[in-house]
Order: C-alpha cells, then sequence, then structure tokens
C-alpha cells in the first residue's frame, strides 16, 4: 500500500472524527462543513477534497464506528461458547461507554437524516441487514452445534434481537437507570428463553 | 369549549398533518415552515402564528400520532384477556400500514433532531417513558391477576418490550419481509416465553 493511500485513509478519519463531536455538540443541522473545517482549523476546500458532502462524511463516520464495533463483537464471540456467545456479542453492542453512546447518536442522526432521501434509506437498510447477519450467522451455527433451538428462523430472530438490542439503546435514559448489570441480566433472560435448545444448558 | 379554541387546535392538527407529509418527502433539513405554507397555500406567517419553529412542529405532529397510537393500544388490550393484552398492545404499535409507518419516520426525525439538543433530547425522554409506563402498568395488572410471573421488574420489562418493537419498525424492510403473521408470532413467543406465569395458558 502506497504512503499515499493511508495519508488519505487517516485524512478521512481525522475528518470523520472531528466531524463527530461536531454533529453530537450542534446537531447536525447545525453543523456545515465550514463547522467541522474551522473545529479542525483548515478550509472547508480541504475537506471537500476528501468528502463531498455532510451527508457522505456523516456515513462515512457512522459506518466506521459499526465496523470497529462488529468486529469486537466477533472477537467477543470468539472467546465464548454455546447462548454465552450471543450474550457477548449483544453486550458489546449495548452502549455503556461514551463512545458507544455516541455511535449510537449518530445513528440516530443518520436514520433521521434518511427519512426523505431514498439514497441513505437504502443504505442504511443495507447496514441493518449487516447487523442482523452478524447475529443470523450465530443463530445457524449455535442451531448445528445444538446450542440453540432448531425450530426457530434465525433471519427473524436476529431481526428482533438487533431490535431488541437498538431499540434498548435508544431509551438511553431509562438505559442508563437500568446498569449495565441489570440490563446483562435482560439480555441473558431473553437469550436463553427464546433461543437455548431445552437441553443447552451447560453441554459442548 | 368556545369555538376559537377549537378552530385554533384544528388549525395545528391541519398545520401538523401538511407538515408531516413535507417532511416525510423533503427531509427535515429540506424543510422549512415556508416550504410547509407554500403546500398549504398559506403565507409563512400564519404557520408561525401557531408554531414559532420547526422543532416545536415536528414535536407536535409526532406526538400527536402517539398519543392517538397509544389510545389505540389501550383500546386494543381492553378487548382481551391475558398475555393477549400485551400482544394487542404490541401488534397495534408495529407498522404495517402506511400511516403507521409515517409514525416511525416521523419518531427517527425527531430523534436524530435530538442529538446536540437537550431541551428535544429531554422532551423525547419523557415520551420514552409514557410509552414504557404504557407496557409496565399493563404488566403489573397482569402480574396481580397472574398471567404473568411474578418476578419480574415490570419497568426492566417494559423498556425491554418498547424496545423490542421500536428496534423491529426501524428495519422497516427486514420486518415488511417478514410479514404481519410471523412478526405477529415472533411477538407472541417474546410475550408468552419471556413473561407468562408458568401455569398462565388459558386462565382468568
Amino acid at each position: 500500500m502506497a504512503r499515499k493511500q493511508s495519508d488519505h485513509d487517516q485524512w478521512r478519519i481525522d475528518i470523520a472524527e472531528a466531524a463527530c463531536k461536531v454533529i453530537l455538540e450542534n446537531g447536525l443541522e447545525g453543523t456545515r462543513l465550514k463547522e467541522i473545517a474551522a473545529a479542525m482549523g483548515y478550509s472547508v476546500g480541504v475537506l471537500q477534497y476528501y468528502f463531498t458532502s455532510k451527508d457522505e462524511l456523516l456515513l462515512f463516520a457512522k459506518n466506521r464506528l459499526f465496523d470497529a464495533k462488529f468486529d469486537r463483537m466477533r472477537a467477543a464471540a470468539a472467546r465464548r461458547r454455546g447462548i454465552d456467545r450471543l450474550h457477548a456479542m449483544a453486550m458489546e453492542l449495548m452502549p455503556f461507554s461514551d463512545e458507544d453512546r455516541a455511535m449510537f447518536l449518530l445513528l440516530s442522526v443518520f436514520r433521521g437524516q434518511a427519512v426523505g432521501n431514498p439514497v441513505l434509506t437504502a443504505r442504511q437498510t443495507e447496514r441493518d441487514a449487516t447487523g442482523s447477519a452478524l447475529f443470523a450467522e450465530e443463530i445457524v451455527a449455535l442451531q448445528s452445534s445444538g446450542h440453540v433451538r432448531a425450530d426457530i428462523d434465525p433471519g427473524q430472530q436476529a431481526v428482533a434481537l438487533v431490535g431488541l438490542l437498538e431499540g434498548m439503546a435508544l431509551q438511553a435514559t431509562a438505559l442508563a437507570a437500568m446498569g449495565r448489570t441489570a440490563t446483562s441480566k435482560l439480555v441473558r433472560h431473553y437469550l436463553s428463553v427464546i433461543l437455548a435448545a431445552p437441553k443447552a444448558g451447560t453441554p459442548d
């Protein structure tokens, strides 16, 4: 990989990080490329070389955070067995750090911005499918190993699980009040009662 | 009620309905009071008499749809017994009509707009609590009548349920693919397996 390419990538990342801060502080409507450039001490022309619009920058910033999160979810699953794999993925996704809360706030901003914009809506639909697939693949694997009931539809259960987690994340105040331990217990209850095979308490 | 007051209320409702259409078609950022006024054939001054800002109009339009929905959820519950009450409320909330999809799209727009705006965030936090309370009260009543397990926390389960339903609604394409029957079955599975008291299959 040429130095030039990695410089280009690093620029986009630096801009995305600056953009996140400005958007979360001022809201998207109050944020123009100009404000983001100003926060970085550059001219808007520099930003426009890397991103043609605010929407493109928002999309990149949001997807970058979720891509990294999806990697961490896979890593968290890899260290566990059985239903614990799903629980580890779910808890890795739930926002208990400022960084994770920022990730879900950016997702909210993006979903709002996508309304009335078919191109952005299509991009988010693809991402929703990616997120669901992560859980669906895991459920299929756990069905093969006998940890998850064979009579459930992995795709539908994945939509429900992603829904449960994002929907809980949206209720940030209620989630904060509930706390990490109660949330973990609640998620485990959902997973073990809804998905677990009858005899899959401890096997492997 | 004086005629004048009901005229005033009707004006706000008419404006809110026009605003919904314009926002869902053009997105919030592309919508100003001017565009909404133009869609109604009035001057922006008329709108400004009823709403001081676009945010206030969006809040009113969204809350109006959800208030009506909450009423229909209560009515749907009233016609049923036991866990079926929760199922009827949940299915009434899920978006399978254009009107209900519009309601959730407006919610997405509002949540996006609330990021970086503490006043709007506080307003949505209140609404989230209202939505959760609707389910929590029902869960408490069903615990009293023995239909729901006594050992679960009504408030936490309500947050999870609202999360599940809003999160599924957000994945509109996946939900449409799943269809009403499969969604109903999935929601019933969640309710009956997570919440139902062991012996609460048919009693009352």
